[in-house]
């Protein structure tokens, strides 16, 4: 059994277990496949992290991923060329200004878009006028207030304030993950089911030490450095030492938790 | 299918789920089953919360269950009692002066014990004494700083510090689950995994809205007021603000999220 092995997971899914990125995407993934023939709308693919596989688990299915920016798209074209997938097409749309018809697609689904957005609810709006009447939806986000860790560290929850805040200031909410239910029942959608999907790592899991703990989470909270500095919202040497508390609990008797919400819904017919 | 049904859950344990007591129950000992003819000691077995489950689960294996309060130990009988199991057997002890001889036991449980404890890692090193070579250890234990919810609120985290502070000054540790891993490794076990048991509450959940929103993990809070405002921890305008926050999170578009940590290791052969 793979070490990384995620307790109830489909057992088909471990052997696409090759490293710690795919385990994480599987951790998200592995329970959502596309039968054949339907028409799929991946709302904000960006550079493709979550297309290859999406269009890789329902390769009987035709999806349709959009981005607002063209050059994300340039980056998820090549990767899904790369990756040997036919089954994906790429347009440049804004999810508030979707260039489809109504009720053109079998399903939706969305990766880490929510939280980037300054109106989820309208968001969610938009997209369900282009989903079938009984067609899915299916939303995954974050929430960096579910992070907790051991040793434990003041200095690091104030670091990751730092990224919270300026997601915020840019009129995100890095904290959504948790209100996934309530969002997408207010949006009108049916039979909402939310499902958390926790990544606890210490150091018998060491690819995920390495992947999520230090080059995933703390890479991406160290990278709001010069922002968070810019903006006054902490002292350098408290930022820095909330970073080295993030890796701290990395070494051999650290924890790190994090929790991500994948919630799947029904447009009513 | 169950309301409360847990992704990952034993099919079986489903039969089981008859209020949300069980269902929590299930959640941590779904996978904790003893074979026949073993003998195990449950150190901290209180008035008996987990020591029927753990009866029922293990029918043909024989349970010693300690506690170092007689009146705890006389309301655990009773209960064992009234749920017509005879493996079960009580004795009143000190978990760091165990009344057994080395290595007496073939598999040691424990539950919602380490928080309590000024050392636990001492404690540790006393079950590991009376444990067999090649014998289990399963250690359950709650983390209060895994605590989120929504809508989000800042009293409310402060009315759980409170508890937290005080679990503190009675010598425990309430945020010890996600040092399980650590901890057991430490105190000489080998082969240690540990494996989140995420409790997520939303509305379409309404026994786990009741039963463990409100009437397990809100109650707990609300009940270390006296205490809290005593300590003057906190003004009582603020512990109150908090407990309402705490409600209001059962509500129908309102979320609650805990985690509980179940680790199992074995003593070196």
């Amino acid at each position: 059994m793979n070490d990384d092995y995620v307790h109830g997971y489909d057992p088909q899914a471990n052997t696409r277990l090759q490293d710690q990125a795919d385990a994480l995407v599987d951790l998200l993934h592995w329970d959502t496949a596309y039968p054949e023939g339907s028409l799929v709308l991946e709302a904000g693919c960006g550079v493709g992290a979550q297309t290859t596989t999406l269009a890789r688990n329902s390769p009987a299915a035709s999806i349709v991923s959009v981005d607002i920016a063209a050059a994300s798209l340039t980056a998820a074209k090549q990767k899904v060329a790369a990756a040997g997938l036919a089954n994906v097409r790429f347009q440049q749309a804004d999810v508030f200004a979707l260039p489809f018809a109504r009720e053109s697609f079998d399903h939706v689904f969305v990766c880490f878009l929510l939280e980037h957005l300054p109106r989820p609810l309208e968001a969610l709006a938009r997209l369900k006028e282009v989903l079938k009447p009984g067609g899915t939806i299916t939303v995954i986000e974050g929430d960096h207030g579910s992070t907790y860790f051991h040793p434990d560290s003041a200095a690091a929850y104030d670091a990751i304030r730092c990224q919270v805040e300026l997601q915020r200031a840019a009129g995100g909410n890095a904290n959504i993950g948790r209100e996934l239910y309530p969002l997408v029942r207010e949006a009108g959608f049916d039979a909402v089911r939310v499902s958390p999907r926790m990544v606890y790592v210490d150091s018998s899991r060491p690819r995920l030490v390495d992947g999520f703990t230090r080059r995933t989470f703390t890479a991406m909270i160290e990278g709001v450095r010069e922002a968070a500095l810019k903006a006054r919202m902490i002292e350098p040497e408290r930022f820095d030492e909330g970073i080295r508390a993030l890796y701290r609990t990395a070494e051999e008797d650290g924890v790190f938790c994090y929790t991500f919400f994948k919630a799947v819904a029904e447009k009513p017919l």
